[in-house]
């Protein structure tokens, strides 16, 4: 094998279309129900948010979608993402596994997040929507929209979790750099912010709240939403597709074990599910990991159930693993994994037993995270930093059994905007605070029957 | 032409030599002199501080000095850095021009620093060195000697002027994750430090006599410096033989105009001069144009003579464009380019008439960021804000004239640790600083006679 550790693609193999895992699964995935009538929603129900090309990939059933030549014309800015070889990592580490990490902190926004938002800017950009809004928990996504609401001529308004918010107004400056503009949330711009105290730390749930209530007040106004819906996770795919062809060009016939951190979803799904293909193909046969944080995690603790995606009950009722829509998880780090749901299509296919899920505590992510670093020079956002701690764990294993799996990981983004997050660590002032038996069952009890 | 707009280069096409303008100036540059005698300093002189491959690629006259194997693997982990065709920028910017950036901001330390970090570990780690000081204004080069250190498993001890450390606790972190120990300077550590008051904001000079004196002290203790000398300016031509190789990919035949930021001087001759052998050997014919802050203009108001490297005196005397080493300047955003003196080769060959220089106020800069930022999806760092100011010139006078040039920029690495000035500037608080001629008479009243 030859020294080189970093993998791109031709400009021949560049990824054209998105993939739809949903032709390819062994059943379907339960709908999503209207929340009055709790009937299936149709396409125009989704119309006051959506646009209709992103309502027809939400429902479609094709396995490919071509991305659209305006869309690959911002993603050869910096797409392909590499795909590393951790070499230093592996020595480190003493294992016998090969690491491989994709590497979305190269986009514009530090995140996996762009690969969607700029769709999502794009086909809003052909209806005569002259501005989106949306919610944002780490500040990944908000500045993913932001800059392509800049590419696109839209304006963006952005409703960031108030903890987030308090302690990082680095992030709030990034997306006024890109053009955006951000409330703190719960605001008292809107009714979903008003019924909650000023001083409220906020969660995903009230943000999208807010952000859903003032698209649904205007006509020129539309909704995007960063991850959990089918459409968003179809975007995200571009990072499997990729990874499978730069693995195929580092000499690799497959991966072994394929792990992403998983919030809401759409990153964990956006690797995950090409090699799910693969594997229900019978190409390859990697076990496939979903990693959540212990404070909340909703695909090993969560009951897989019809609840709400926001927390005032907005949106449709999505059949999800979930703690119930107006869970409030405790203020870690990786604000990115603080959601109370699972995408509908990962949720399906954990139930089915395609994929595993594992849920680590916040310091065994940090010192993971800081071994990357001192090594990979790469510092990881504290979300990706679960990814990372499940291969150490699987990576040690291997050293242990001389077992040689090949493992793909993706580094969703890098945790440049979340050193005060590394510095809390570093000075022994982290604390894990996972999720109670007692604070679990009181959030269920919020889940409606349907 | 195809719609690519990403250049990298094959294994096959890697760098494997940094190049040593010296071996093709048209006349030798002034020699160094010691402190004491001034006399020529040898190889003697600099041996407390630097192991011996660095004080003989400070010397050397020879034309390609070959990158060890152990650099190169760490090369291979983020380079060949992209080059990248700024096609929406010159879109917004209606120009004819074709713009393309060299983007070190991908390197571990988010900036070109690495660059030469890496190699000067390695070396120092030969010889049994287990130690490593240095100086770092903005924390570029503190960063990125930290990283390298953690890789060759030495320690890295890094003072960081106060007016940066005071205001930069992100910056500060970022070292720790890489597992270096930061100082304020003017520390109270150090005879340098203790010289000043304990809350002065700091300058390079200052920090450099601390990092120097404490390495002088210990034999397994050395210094590192991270531009002005010549082994940094070598290191950092990685840069341009990879864009001249990738300019080739992209279908150029060559460069008309290369520009890029200067403080030190190290990022700027890493571009450069692989472009002005090619000029100077008459296969291309580019302007070559290095960009200072006009509250720091050392080229462009400077006086070519022999001076101090530090502050205080310790350094030998360098023949450079200087503004007097005891001069302070603003506290301007683009702490990487608040140095007093200019690299002696740069002012070698702009004292030769073989390159350009200009200086711009801050303010402009920032709008030129603001600019790229919301069209190409990258925060340049306020330091590589000055060249794409200078860029924002020629493109538009180009589309004046409707010339077509191409259009070389280095962006020597991303803002998104310096996201306070950009709050400052996007709040309207940004004040313009330039140099008086007072202040500048007064400090240069303090350069030696020679």
């Amino acid at each position: 094998m030859s020294d080189q550790v970093m993998f791109t693609l031709d400009e021949s193999e560049q990824v054209t279309h998105w993939y739809n895992v949903v032709a390819d699964l062994p059943t379907p995935p339960p709908p999503p129900l209207h929340p009055g009538t709790r009937e299936p929603v149709g396409p125009d129900d989704l119309a006051p948010l959506f646009p209709i090309e992103l309502i027809m990939q939400e429902v479609t059933g094709e396995r490919y979608v071509e991305i659209p030549e305006a869309v690959r014309d911002v993603y050869r800015q910096y797409r392909p993402s590499p795909l590393i070889r951790a070499r230093r990592w592996e020595q480190k580490l003493g294992t016998t596994a090969r690491i491989y990490y994709k590497y979305e902190g190269v986009s514009p926004a530090g995140s996996h997040k762009t690969n969607t938002s700029v769709p999502q800017a794009y086909y809003n950009s052909l209806h005569g929507i002259t501005r989106l809004t949306t919610e944002t928990g780490a500040g990944q996504w908000g500045t993913a929209l932001s800059y392509a609401c800049a590419l696109f001529g839209l304006e963006c308004e952005v409703w960031q979790v108030g903890a987030s918010y308090d302690t990082k107004p680095q992030r709030r400056t990034l997306m006024e750099v890109f053009g955006g503009t951000v409330h703190r949330s719960p605001s008292r711009l809107t009714e979903a912010g008003k019924s909650f105290p000023e001083d409220h730390p906020g969660s995903l749930g009230i943000a999208i709240s807010e952000a859903v209530e003032v698209a649904a007040q205007s006509e020129n106004t539309k909704y995007a939403l960063g991850s959990v819906l089918n459409h968003v996770l179809l975007h995200q795919t571009v990072i499997g597709e990729e990874a499978l062809r730069q693995l195929a060009n580092a000499g690799e016939p497959g991966a072994d074990i394929v792990v992403g951190c998983a919030g809401g979803g759409s990153n964990f799904a956006g690797l995950a599910f090409p090699f799910l293909r693969e594997k229900l193909a019978g190409a390859q046969s990697p076990r496939i990991l979903a990693v959540e944080p212990s404070s909340c995690p909703s695909l090993t603790r969560g009951e897989y159930r019809y609840d709400f995606g926001d927390t005032v009950g907005m949106t449709p009722l999505l059949k999800m693993y979930t703690l119930g829509h107006d869970f409030v998880p405790s203020t870690i780090h990786a604000g990115g994994l603080r959601y109370h749901g699972m995408a509908p299509l990962v949720s399906h296919v954990y139930d089915e037993g395609l994929i595993e899920a594992t849920a680590l505590h916040q310091s065994e992510c940090f010192e993971a995270a800081l071994e990357f670093a001192r090594t990979q020079g790469v510092v990881p956002a504290p979300e990706s930093s679960h990814a990372l701690a499940q291969v150490r764990r699987e990576a040690l294993a291997a050293a242990e059994s001389g077992a040689e799996p090949v493992i793909v990981v993706g580094l969703s983004g890098h945790g440049l905007l979340e050193l005060g997050a590394y510095d809390t660590f570093l000075s022994g002032r982290l604390e894990d605070d996972p999720l109670s038996d007692e604070a679990l069952a009181a959030a269920l009890a919020g889940v409606p029957e349907v």
